[in-house]
């Protein structure tokens, strides 16, 4: 008999949608002790909580996130909402003694962050981040690919996250749909919204970046406000580009725009290493680019491995279909919860915790410092 | 308030899961009338059924089908047991007033599939078969474009669908997990397993198919039976290829097999007309190519839609989620049921039907007996 | 110091520029005992071939193809005319001593073919056809690859030919630029000029074709003729499909049209064996695709083989510059003539020979054949 | 009647041979006033000069660049030496009244990138550097499309060239072979040898880089010596990471390396406009990806331009092969050719000029001084 596991979702946005899909799905896939029951949803605007509620199942909703803290039947805390309420909504859950799933970047800045990390650990509360696309079964194949040193020395990585979505003018900032242009909502532009993925997955693959060197470029330096129609001078980056070092000794270059052409969401990462290479492309998720140079010679050449199973071998993919048959981007938040709720059957920590999320706080923050200043700073000093 | 229609599903194997699935999910994603309750499942083996419906949250389970049927709660029959089991199953649903749905292929021959088709039409209930593939997204633009006359002139339609898993002469061939290559569950290897899908997907798109000119081949030419473990001759056909006819006067081109080696569902097509061509490719699925003679010369190319919104332009991806994250197989299902229950809210005919697919079957049989006979066959001329 | 070898080219167009170009170059590329010397090139018209003649370096021009056969300074014929001058030249050039390297197809059919192949026998002059695709490095790493047994049994190979130049029917038939779309100078249409090409390099690689069903059409069915402007029948085949039988148990499926809108010169070659599958695109020629099952299974994938040297171990690569720098389509009778004329130093015979170009007249033979009769047609009894 | 120019080439290397492929084939296939002829070719070892003669058709040969120059028939110079000799060699054929070919980069640095600036404006003779990837036909095509303004205000440059042949600690550094590790000859890595390729690239096509911010890395920090076998400390850069801003406001990104395992050349760029996006790559260096916004919603997507004619619109290539026929590498080098004999024939300045170099040297400076110093350096203020 599964274990139920009461959750309570603040936040019923884009990110509020996937992660009640999650919840729906993951017992149905993958095999685990706990059930996620689907108590209560809560945001801004009652009625849209209403309707999301009964889109979803969920048995109640509401307009008061304090409620959803204190109310004991809740075990776990799923934090849906802009950057800059992450950190008072997850100090109280933690207190409150919730489990808790934090949508990212993890805050708006190293020392909101470095107060989140406090929290939780001194709560004992299980703890989680949401940079989903570590768990893109080709993503994850990668990981593994490093941590097995099939790439030997690495060399360089490189990673990209291009957008096209704000070239417009007329796109307004703030409110609901467009929280991502207001800086005091989002805290950065596309250096934590975008590049934050970046960041997490390479520190994860590749280790600890140590020193960033970047600059930002704001495109279109006035909008409107969605709410207030005023025009307002533009906070974020539009753009970023940063050249660091890893703590390995291989060469890190990031790039993430917003006025990229042709670009949805083209997050791209390859890794050079002394023996082979690894490249990926959110734009075919299920893909994964592999070149070995211990390949006999005349032979060599880059593999495109369609990531759905072959023999149970590829990350999660033996959960879903048969091999041949592609899953999407939902299933990275199936994933994410199926390790989490694994992750509390064993008593096991499940990563990318607050902590490690802190790590990539500093990188982005680090990284903006840079962009102000002109120089190279060293992650570690931040914050 | 969403109106009830009470699924009970037969046949818990790989299509039982799919169309669970898309029973779950369908309302979280469309708007529809009628909210589907999964009622009953109903399969061989009692204790896999149980456990198929505690995962799934069937209400109840058995294992005779006609108890379904019997049933005045139950609204949708769903039948994904093999081929050999629709006809009987189909007709019995009819006759009790079910609406139907029903895996592909239609039957095991024409013959059946006309005794199907009669009565559906007889009982008037609501009939579908899961030719899922029409449902891609990408897919089903590709049928919009042509309808739209893109194309102009529609001179080549080319399809494929290419696997590799019969290689080794060690599969068996019987029982559950390989019913498929046993002729008599299955009536025919790849012609009804792939093609299939293929025909039904080329004559949606390209109109009636009027002469088929086929060859088959079993490469291995005895198998194990997968219960009994006793060695008899293999039935089914490996691999078809054929030749064939369009009514609007253009040339086919088919071909499957399950011996192609780096394919594990490699469904492809390409229409080539007078101004435009269009390409697909399972493997890809979330991609169309489209090459348009009337773009500005020095520009000309094939180009690769990412057929993930666009402005909410590509059908069904305004339900998903923004731009540039991409679906996967198991959307097609959802896809399907959503379509199936708008047909059921409006009183309207949602196609394939069992009678379009009597089509797809006269083809198939065509297909076989071509291949037999060495020699050109009439579509028309069978069953 | 190199021999010389003194060419009389007979034929200007387009595959005349072709020939003359490989021979200007050969020597640069590679170490060779001969040196052809381009000593008179002629063609039809006088000026034309005065023109040529200057532009490419050749000593001598005229309009008499007598002439260059009954000249003794001359060594080796170069036809490069419509197929229908072919034979008679080819025996008079055989009949005089004459090395000949002869454009393809052999011949208009295989009754003359035959003619040809005794004439060269007869005379023991070494003869060449300018299948020129075999020897793109990456078709030549194909066979390579075959031959070494690498692919196991062979239960598939697919070839296409795809063109689009033909589709608007304003394009007109005869004269010297389109004698191509006149049955009488061509012989046949797609069947001649793009399929013997994928006949040619399939048997090569996979041995025998026994039988074939073929279809074939003619879209446009009457054009202008570009020299007398009066509008006439269409003789030739606009597409063809064919499926055949090799001698080894695989299955072929070939097809070729010039009415793809979208590829200008789209020759692709599919092969599946049990281990491994091999493709090819001369769009990409460069280039070779390769999946091996043997593998390990999480990595397994097609690789995209950039064929450039690695080492020097891909054909003829090592001739050319370094890693990474492609070559492209005129490289292929580069190759040609470099092996035609090792060939001649060495006293070997260096293929397709006549003999083994009228093999692929014969299976273009019974293709035709085929088509018209609507049956199968054993390769063996045509001609 | 064509002028002849006679040429002296100084250097029989890998550029010695690609030059003179061009002058050999250039007439054959572009109609022009000159002729070249081979006249001599100077270098080091005189058997192997004299070889390389023979191999090409040089009339003469010999080991001291000093004849050439003083030679009264050598009209034109060209200059395939290591950099360190570019500038003595230039300056003296300059006075000497030559017409100048120098391959580049330019110089060893600014310094002596002026100098020869001076010098060939002083003599008023013909120049140019050998940056041959902006006569890629579909390189020019991107240059013509951004000149057309067709990607409107233009917010990203993006450029890479990676390659692998360094990685093995083994190989030595100077000597014929590897005088390219070497920086006495060499002046540097990565930054002269392939990032000046792409800055050439990108100020043609983008216009002026006015900032850069670079770092750079050296990972085998010493090798032998290939003529002493004394291990030495390494000199150049092995990687080399720069961010610049151009002067129109968009932001570039650029990155070399020859430790990039699966990339023999892979030269990319990308560039993201307002309305348009474009990208290309030297491993297919025969197509074009183009991105329109304007194209219609539902059918956008990048397209892959086959730029091998399209009714003579894609540059250069009316003067090779048909529709669908690839070139290769060292097309680039005849149309470098064609379009400096043109330019000689009508008296104009063709592209890029010593004075051109000049500016992309000055950008390889800036970056290699950013490097150094850690911090933005303008262009303008180095040298």
């Amino acid at each position: 008999m599964a274990k139920t596991l009461n959750v309570g979702l603040i936040g019923y946005g884009f990110m509020g949608r996937t992660h009640s899909n999650a919840y729906r799905k993951v017992n149905n896939f993958f095999d685990l002790e706990y059930r996620p029951v689907l108590k209560t949803v809560c945001g801004l605007v009652e009625e849209e909580a209403k309707a999301f509620a009964e889109k979803w199942g969920y048995e109640s909703y509401g307009t008061n996130w304090r409620q959803v803290i204190e109310d004991p039947n809740i075990d776990l805390v799923d934090i849906c909402v802009p950057n800059n309420l992450h950190a008072e909504i997850a100090i109280a859950a933690a207190e409150a003694g919730k489990a808790i799933l934090c949508e990212k970047p993890l805050a708006l800045n190293v020392a909101q962050g470095k107060q989140m990390v406090e929290a939780v650990e001194k709560a004992g509360v299980a703890n989680l981040v949401s940079f989903n696309y570590r768990r893109v079964p080709a993503v994850t194949l990668a990981k593994i690919l490093i941590e097995e040193g099939r790439l030997g020395k690495i060399f360089h990585y490189r990673a990209n996250f291009l957008q096209d979505w704000t070239i417009s003018a007329d796109v307004p900032q703030g409110g609901m749909a467009t929280w991502r242009l207001d800086v005091k909502a989002a805290g950065s532009g596309v250096t934590g919204d975008l590049l934050a993925h970046c960041i997490d997955t390479a520190m994860w693959q590749n280790g600890p970046i140590t020193q960033v060197n970047a600059t930002t470029e704001t495109f279109v330096k006035q909008r409107k406000h969605a709410e207030t129609g005023k025009v307002e001078p533009v906070g974020i980056d539009d753009a970023c580009i940063f050249m660091c070092r890893f703590e390995n000794g291989s060469l890190g270059n990031f790039e993430s725009t917003r006025y990229a052409r042709g670009h949805k969401a083209l997050y791209t990462f390859e890794v050079n290493g002394e023996h082979a290479s690894i490249a990926w492309d959110l734009h075919d998720l299920h893909r994964l680019s592999w070149f070995d140079h211990r390949d006999e010679g005349k032979l060599r050449g880059w593999r495109s491995i369609h990531v759905t199973d072959h023999g149970g071998e590829h990350p999660y993919m033996d959960k879903w279909w048969v091999p041949g048959l592609q899953i999407g981007y939902e299933h990275t938040f199936v994933h994410q919860i199926a390790d989490f709720l694994e992750g509390l059957a064993e008593g096991e920590t499940v990563h990318p915790t607050f902590a490690d999320a802190l790590e990539t706080q500093k990188v982005c923050e680090a990284v903006l410092l840079s962009a102000r200043e002109g120089r190279w700073v060293d992650v570690q000093s931040v914050g």
